[in-house]
């Protein structure tokens, strides 16, 4: 039986922390549903990884700031962006109102 | 900087043929967008490749059948399903109404 889901379905309504589910994952890649309703990066605070993130996001709207960068991307349905593996960033923000629901893919994760 | 895109930009109202456009490409990784407007698979033949294929329908409709399977599966918007390698399949039909948006991951590939 082929493994499917839906990336639409089963959002909290109010969620206190982010949620979480790996959609696939093998070794060197893992297929991630994120959904976030206003978290954000904590202030002065910066993620890293050691691996390449290209995400997407699909419902929602976010801000990510990238180290160097002059200011933070706005982010809307549809919109993807590639981390790559090192690069320092922020969510500076997520929507308040609803669910902004992420599909990441990590890359030599 | 950081490569970026829109899932649901540059799409064509009308396309002959399917569209496909690498977002992400790596060893072992493809990350594709493909873009569908009534195109299926031909009568009596199967689609089927060596690696694994992780896909999402993210607009628009369409039905994929997987060999050994009764009849084939009806994919909505936010509808994933892995394929996997060696796993012949058809797109029984895609939505004639206007664009079926796809994000394959090719994992192996």
């Amino acid at each position: 039986m082929a493994q499917s889901g839906n990336l639409f379905a089963d959002i909290a309504r109010v969620l206190e922390h982010e949620q979480f589910a790996d959609l696939y994952a093998a070794p060197g890649i893992k297929i991630e549903r994120i959904v976030s309703t206003g978290q954000a990066t904590p202030p002065l605070q910066w993620l890293e990884q050691d691996w390449t993130e290209w995400v997407a996001l699909l419902t929602g709207a976010a801000a990510i700031q990238l180290e160097g960068e002059p200011g933070p991307r706005t982010l809307e349905p549809g919109d993807w962006l590639l981390i790559p593996a090192r690069k320092r960033h922020r969510v500076e923000w997520t929507d308040l109102s609803g669910a902004t629901i992420w599909l990441a893919v990590h890359i030599g994760v």
